[in-house]
């Protein structure tokens, strides 16, 4: 139970840090897709550890398998089974986690709920289980591209409280990858690579703000009243590690206007119904409205940190715990691929929802 | 398609303003509980427009029938449908929307996506909707309370730019009750109710962010990877006609902080483990941790405001609407149940969904 | 839990005999569908009971109400809600049931899952419930023949020892309607019916078997592995009170026949691939192959009998207990929409689904 | 879409014949339960090929291996992923099925509904799907066990007319695995071995008949009224390959006995409410009732014969074909234990639903 997203295009990640891999099943990609390893790959590789000097220096190529789901390099329709190998074992730097709980991680809540827990590496709370959502939504993120054109995109946009100025309608990959913290903003990417190291040395951490944004979805994908689109983004991006909030177009920002200053007026454009702003976010009742859609997502600062923390052993007494081993100071940078996976798993899935609606409408009898 | 929530506490919304009512089936609900109207109408009451001078005058009684799942004033166990008739139609007051799209609100959205349009009172997209949800949620309130002596209440934080001092920990129903605006901070509720007051004699209108609180929810309660807690309290809550953001714990402004100061540590009190402070919000991993789970959920300005806007007719071309009728000048008070409802619809789904996993444990075999 | 069925088009019934009414929520229906009373009304007619002096005599109208879903005479594409008020309430009939248990009837075995039971006709379990499941197959068959131009037609083919001869590919609706056990090969409708009659008079009740067949149901839906369509209609007839088995095709009686015998080759007929006969009903690999698929089903003897029968009281204790009330002496002729409406529910669902999947093909790229 | 089963206690298989291999994803299985490939290889045995000389040649050691989901020897309550590699690769063998389609096996509908398929080995169609659902099975098994003292069994009854006369109640493990054919009637097992090698000499095969039982299973298992019992147990048999009719009880033959001749009556022994016949097949309204359960699932003969048979190409030109390669004669050995895992997997899931319902329950409030 929990361990799968999606309806029509359904996920189901497995697989625990310093077991035998970790990876996801993909049920219900379309048949005649052109897949091979190469095309999910990438974007492993951007959330791969070890890719710059303000990651964890752990070092995993996180090569993907296909094990099941294609033939002679096509998608069958059948389930996609993708998987990683985990590699750089290192179960002696998690010793002390056996027997003490790591403040603000999951170990306590994990040994409450379950009763038994794998320390070694986090087990399944550790940031590997992303993996199988990065592999399925590249698969999530071709499709989109293909069959609608859809381009997804994010970049961090704040670390701790250096504030890029980032437009979601104009940014482009190019420029997020430009850099290793994935700014776009060039202005203050340098400045934020600069405090993450300096947290780092420090044996400290930071956290930040990653947008989102999501261009050229048709209008009319979202389920309301409780599948409605922003919904749906809001729990993919809950359900990534460390992340605290979620907003949409406006957000919280949006509170300090007023009805008439917020309303985004529409108007005609080219042939088309547009808006001439756009604090929607893209979506309206739930529903995309044919605007680039964007939102933001808080990640807080990592919560294992150099420094001696107070906490309690797994016998409920209290003790101290200094983190080691090999963490990120910041999980921004790594984080950007992992939104951009759960955004093109919801919109996919709401895409096909829409498309079934639409394949009941007795066509002859009455058109929109 | 999109109007049930829940996995084994499910409740399926259903009706339109303007049409045979509104309502909910609620499926999974344990049977032998006592249950009547009474445990119903409160919760939708504290929902009813004309309740105070700063909602909509709209004259409702939102007298709730209960047509199946009960006897001799006890569940079943079986679906529980509960009936609210829609009483104050006015549909020439909405007249003019059955030709223009009113900005910032769904109505281009659901006659893209459905090609049909229920314009009378906002048909699906009427936050008569929400009733549903507040009846389904106040027999899971019920439910909680009394299985597990669980408390969950919501207020109002904020207005506009108006800020409440709010203590998760310890504001009670109470105070909240103590004021139309639903403010358990008496220092500011006169202004938040001013400035309502304000925002409508000008034709406008304003929003907010209100807290959402589960007082005494155990440990281990919380699906993951997707369904964390604080990810389908998300879900919840972003599914809220208006709302546009959330966080969880420390949210966004947690970003400001590092890992060090951030954690919270752990203690043993009173032979039990706790954390020193709270900035998780209650949740760890994805697990409730046994702290105060608390919350904001951002709320846009009511979108339907008295003075005129550009906008487009259904045929795309350019015209102004001015707003009509009577609406709210502020959904904030009226969103207090339906934030407190959601919550506990989530949280109880959670709790039953822990529960099936213990019970399947071969409890001779092995202890925790 | 247990009370919805379908993932793209999914009906949730609820009510019981003695209560407000019984009903149902359809929720995924395609928009802009005509739809009113009168499209399912009919459905319920041949279900109701007192429509021949075979069934039970108990007078129900049945009549349906629609109260959400549709505006101006067209779906809206949100939840349907189809009511059917109680009308003829004896529950006197019934009180000998409130404290003895009903052999081979449902009494016990709800008493002891859920501790509590209706007892007045039988509460959830009558055959009432199934109201809302015609009243939602009835729209599921409408969109199946407007928009697929699938015939969905079932027939009753054994009473007891009496056996019919029906061809799934030619007998017509106006022949199972032409009297009244529905069955369709008149050279023995009458001895049905007159044993029916007979069997009643004697205090007793009989079975039988009902044909169910879908005629123009287009090559390709079903969906391996879990979802077979043919595991799917035999859950859903299997769900039908007192159904006791199912089977496809050439059934328990291709058992006899060797691999040879039974396979169906493969030909050419108009440009199309055809097999030269049809064992496996329709369905191969668990997805439809473009003959008509029909199935069989089972139903055991109505278990209410007005005889004198060993049971025990809620007290454990053995008694006796003899039928009273106005019960049918047999199923079968009620059950015949049923076992269409379920029918109609189960391959709209797949139609819609294999929808979604074609849906998300990038065309382009690939041609079949 | 369609791989996945259950809703607590839910697998998902995924793996086609000659690709990387085959498996299953188990979510929701309880944590802390020893768990090693050893519990799981057993069943794998009894239903790999090349077992006796009356399956398949085909020389498959189908080894499990667990790659997640366990720590130190027991479960973690997080997904578990059992794979099993492909070894005895032979596409020459399927060299003709590239573009021929077999009669009455899947190809023709899978290339229909997917455009695509994996002909060598029959991919996704072939048997070996099977071993993710008895390796989850097998975890099932073991958790009824040793949770409830669930007894789960399987075995032939029939095997074309040769009929074996077989009591649910008494039958066991050590007389099914007596002889190579699982049928624990010693006086017809030689016959139907006898009768299996004729037709395989003639190069034809056979079908036949699977018991199923599940004894000691408590009071009060199955959701009605969609998710009764048998609906699942029956959905669960209708998807096993080949299979093609379920009956619970008396099922089909039921229908020859009037009401008063088929109900059980109820009566009091050692204390707890029993019946004294089990035509019900220990399922009452959808809801086990404490006696055994117990089914019956038809079988077609294997429809892979080494004849010349009429067919269709891949372009729908007649044609003709002739197996070839290594198939059973017979599937009944080897479906026993996919018949005893389908059984696990479903009565798993309900007693899990079961539980949470009754966690529900504010116990000092009510009493049963």
């Amino acid at each position: 139970m929990g361990n799968s997203f999606g309806q029509l295009f359904r996920i189901t990640t497995w697989g625990e840090s310093h077991g035998g891999g970790v990876g996801v099943v993909v049920d219900g990609c379309p048949p005649r897709l052109p897949l091979t390893e190469a095309d999910v790959q990438p974007d492993l590789d951007r959330r791969r550890p070890g890719q710059s000097r303000i990651t964890t220096p752990r070092k995993e190529s996180d090569t993907v398998q296909i094990l099941s789901g294609t033939f002679e390099g096509r998608t069958l329709g059948t389930p996609i089974l993708l998987w990683v190998k985990n590699e750089d074992f290192r179960p002696e730097a998690y010793s002390e986690m056996a027997s003490k709980f790591r403040p603000s991680h999951a170990d306590y809540t994990y040994q409450a709920k379950y009763g038994i827990r794998a320390w070694p590496g986090g087990g399944r709370t550790s940031a590997r289980e992303t993996i199988g959502r990065v592999a399925g939504g590249a698969i999530a993120r071709k499709i989109l591209r293909e069959r609608w054109g859809i381009e997804i995109l994010a970049c961090v946009v704040q670390v701790k409280d250096v504030h890029a100025t980032v437009d979601p309608e104009t940014f482009t990959s190019d420029k997020v990858e430009s850099n290793i913290v994935r700014c776009p903003d060039s202005s203050v990417a340098d400045r934020m690579i600069e405090l993450i190291e300096e947290v780092r040395s420090a044996g400290d951490t930071v956290g930040g703000v990653i947008l989102g944004v999501a261009r050229g979805v048709p209008v009319g994908w979202g389920e309301p009243v409780f599948d409605r689109l922003e919904a749906d983004l809001g729990k993919a991006m809950l359900s990534l590690p460390a992340s605290k909030g979620f907003e949409i177009g406006s957000g919280f920002a949006g509170v300090h206007l007023t009805g008439a200053e917020h309303n985004d007026p529409f108007r005609k454009l080219n042939g088309r119904i547009r808006t001439t702003s756009n604090r929607s976010g893209g979506i309206q009742g739930g529903i995309s409205n044919g605007e680039t859609i964007y939102f933001r997502v808080a990640f807080k600062p990592v919560a294992t940190v150099m420094q001696e923390q107070e906490t309690v052993d797994i016998h409920g007494e209290e003790t101290t715990l200094k983190g080691r081993g090999r963490h990120d100071p910041c999980v921004l940078p790594r984080a950007v691929p992992m939104v951009e996976a759960m955004t093109a798993l919801v919109l996919l899935d709401h895409g096909l929802r829409q498309a079934a609606r639409e394949a009941g409408i007795p066509a002859p009898v009455l058109s929109k």
